[in-house]
């Protein structure tokens, strides 16, 4: 891919850049926020670090709306994170002036570019920056379960012993407490983790799983996880950039996947070249179905929600 | 990893240096063959591939057992690939001895080395070698599911379009007629396969993978197989040097596990620093069991005819 | 590797162990800070990111002196960093107990391990570490010149528009205006910079090289530079764990070589698995001896600020 | 780059496919021989090796030059290599029809390819395609000295211990007797060789170097390397693929550098999307101008040689 734009210089978008560069994802990464001096800062810093890994990949910052030109791919992580006590709303009705805002620099610079949101609420900005940029539903997406996916497997590794690079897993759903995982696909070299493991093991690593945020956030306390957000971002980015056909979760549009319609839901899609190709349909059991209907319920309200800000 | 020493510069054994010296598995690596002066020839191109490719490992070659003195792995790969139309005792008389000549200078050079036996065949043969070794059964020990894996991936990424990032699978037993593959075991990313695939396509693959060795016979001719071979053995020369504790299939020697004791089979294993720490014991289905039990009596069968060689 | 230790959580420790876990350079990463829920926190995140990388290490996190056990390097990150208009000597007088602290620390529960220093000023420091810690110097050592170099090797990116992974550069000496570029020995692809490039050009690029940390800071304000320094560490760090005999700009115990004892300065060497093995010593032209000396005699007078503190 | 094909299924060929397709050079690589089955056993291990490593990249082989659509770049490595004791004649007049039906081919199914000629001897085939090809002379070139660069610098490596991460070499001229090393051109971390080596190490490094190809087959007897030739082809479709601007030693059409005209020799060049886009004209000493003289020479010799035939 010859342009990627990353809009939104934080912790998150540094660390997605780092990866993106170093991976050499695109032959030129513009770092874009509010704050220019901050973003070419850290522009310099990515590029530096890219550079002695052996990479040729170009790396710029700043504030201008117009540096989006050209690009093929647009990841939104501007916004502010979700704080400890914080309500969903409270979140929502700062960031989605933001997002508003983003997806009009998209439309006029760079109308054909995919976009990858990230900031949070994840569900319901997808869906709205679905709506603004009037793309087909293949190009616009976001990010949530391949970060809790990696969550899990390491939750898997650290109960089991085994190599992560073993270890598969799949959650549907939004982060927290609307995950849903769905444990019966989870396995080590094929072999399905109650192999392993005992239910209140599994247990434990689906709490875990579901916390796994907010372990990190508990911890860290002035800010949020960032490698790991940066590292499933860059996933998602190779994928496309590499035209993989990968099955990875996204937050996806549904037209009545799922039983569903008019709605963003992280669900298992293929992602290529064109972006989201595919919502991989899966058979829910009775359960599984229960914390799938609880989740979109949610997302449900909040686009509710959102409509009326 | 400090020393790895690979007997045997045939296709195979080179093929397999060029991967472990590129990804700098050791830091010295030994290739012996009878033909000291080919195994110094093609020491020297390995070499100067891994250099250009920023590897610091040191490639040598030559003839003489006592380049094996201090290696910590011994691959052996020496003997003649089974032709078309030839019986499977032939292989075993002509490679029987050569096994049992390096097994002796294993023993006298190299005697605490774990033991990696590719040569055919290859349950036969790790049996033999384990027998030689006076070693436990977790340092000695066979390739041949891990290629067989690898080609199951390639087929199901060819008829499903699928990245092969996302997609695992699981065989017992041995190559070819007594494979047993575990098609409930594969999946693409965690979806089991018969969510993509037709019960007809996954025969179509489960034969195409049991034909894998003789698909590229028939085609090359002179020779069989050996780029896909030099992989499945870096694959497992890294989980032991890193120390992964990865579930692979494995030639092992079993000593009870799926009812078997005095025997080497294909199964799923844990390697880890000490080798094989683990033999992974499945559940198998009646299907399954009979073609398990048809690959176990083959290998049964085998051993007997070798020990009146 | 089996153990290495990160002492101290900031941003430039963070980004060392993210590369550090990525590339697998040990089994088991310690991110230690006296803020231990922070350290906890952050190798969480790196390790979550790490194992979507495909790594194996592990990553933990927390304050007390006893994780350094067992470990068989450590690196020091801690302390703070120098702010706009601060004084060397301010920085000297709130970095040094800390150091001392860590150095204590070192010597009982890790008293083998080798010692990387990365905390500023960084020579007075390391000097002062291979001073408390009572090993050889070989076992002592800090990072200055393989970020400046790095730096370097962007600019002449930029301004040749090559490839960087042709470009060659070598600096002595300390960060800023103690730093002493050694332009004669700056390439492309083996060709000298002065085929491509002006002396008023290369003038340039020693210029934005001397203030390549400040630049940074002046962009990010409230930070300074993390992740080229971050990867500075690990190429250190993977010189030594791969046993490579690198040749890198080291700050280094002078025993006579370029005319100095008893200081640490910014000099290459040969970085190898025991550590700091030789001075590579360069004749020095007029003008460079002259910048050298510059830069060892404000060295030696830190060292002496530092025994009055 | 979409698709790349290579003609010519040798061992050399079958190297390359490996390197290119591990390293996912392109999303669809083709193996094309007269020997077309022979093609595509080699095919099909060469994508298995590769999916092992984690690559989606697509290879296929076969013998019909329809094969070559739509390819962006095609590799010729089809021919006899030079035999013992054999005339550089007699390998051109068997090489020189296989060449011409070749571009034929490329002319009528991939016209706008850019052409990588390997085959030998490699400068006057270069410069035979590029006037079949019609194409401006950036777009048609050689490999020659990528190779003879990296034996020197496995040959540095042996002479000093240094890591080869930090060594970098340059010749001019062709392989053998006609290469011209530039030996005050190669370092070690900058540092020039002569500080750490005698001019007796260096001469037999040069000496070894310009034999390098005749030591791997008189040792091989049966054939000439193949591994590191295949990387040094990867690395120059890796700087095209990736548009890097690197400059690599390539075999190309001169327009009146370094004195010569309607000649392909051996220069350094950058490499870019476009393949060749400057030929780096460096200053020789007395010393290389004959020995450059007297490379080119013999090659203006061979092509009107190879204009008789």
């Amino acid at each position: 891919m010859n342009k990627i734009s990353i809009v939104g210089a934080g912790l998150v978008g540094e660390a997605a850049a780092q990866v993106i560069a170093r991976e050499e994802l695109c032959r030129e990464l513009m770092l874009i926020d509010v704050q220019g001096d901050l973003a070419q800062g850290k522009a310099l810093d990515v590029w530096q670090a890219a550079v002695e890994a052996g990479s040729d990949t170009w790396v710029y910052g700043g504030a201008s709306a117009e540096l989006l030109q050209d690009s093929e791919l647009v990841v939104i992580t501007a916004g502010v994170p979700r704080k400890p006590g914080q309500s969903r709303q409270a979140v929502l009705s700062t960031n989605l002036p933001i997002l508003d805002g983003i997806m009009q620099d998209v439309n006029r610079h760079a109308p054909a570019a995919m976009v990858l949101v990230v900031s949070n609420p994840v569900d319901v900005l997808t869906y709205r920056a679905w709506g603004i940029s009037g793309l087909s539903r293949n190009r616009v997406f976001g990010q949530a379960g391949v970060l809790d996916t990696a969550r899990m497997k390491c939750f898997i590794a650290e109960e089991t012993g085994f190599s992560v690079r073993d270890i598969s897993a799949l959650v549907l759903g939004g982060h927290g407490d609307s995950m849903v995982p769905l444990m019966r696909y989870c396995a080590v070299a094929s072999v399905p983790l109650s192999h392993f493991l005992s239910q209140q093991q599994i247990a434990r690593i689906v709490e875990r799983t579901r916390q796994g945020g907010g372990e990190i956030l508990g911890l860290k306390k002035q800010a949020s996880a960032c490698d790991a957000p940066g590292v499933a971002i860059a996933k998602m980015v190779d994928a496309i950039v590499n035209g993989r056909n990968r099955i990875l979760p996204v937050v996806a549009i549904l037209e009545g996947e799922y039983g569903r319609t008019d709605i963003a839901m992280g669900v298992p899609c293929v992602l290529a070249a064109e972006g989201v190709t595919r919502v991989v349909e899966l058979a829910l059991d009775a359960q599984e179905q229960v914390m799938f209907d609880h989740s979109a319920d949610q997302v449900a309200r909040d686009i509710e929600e959102m409509r009326a800000l």
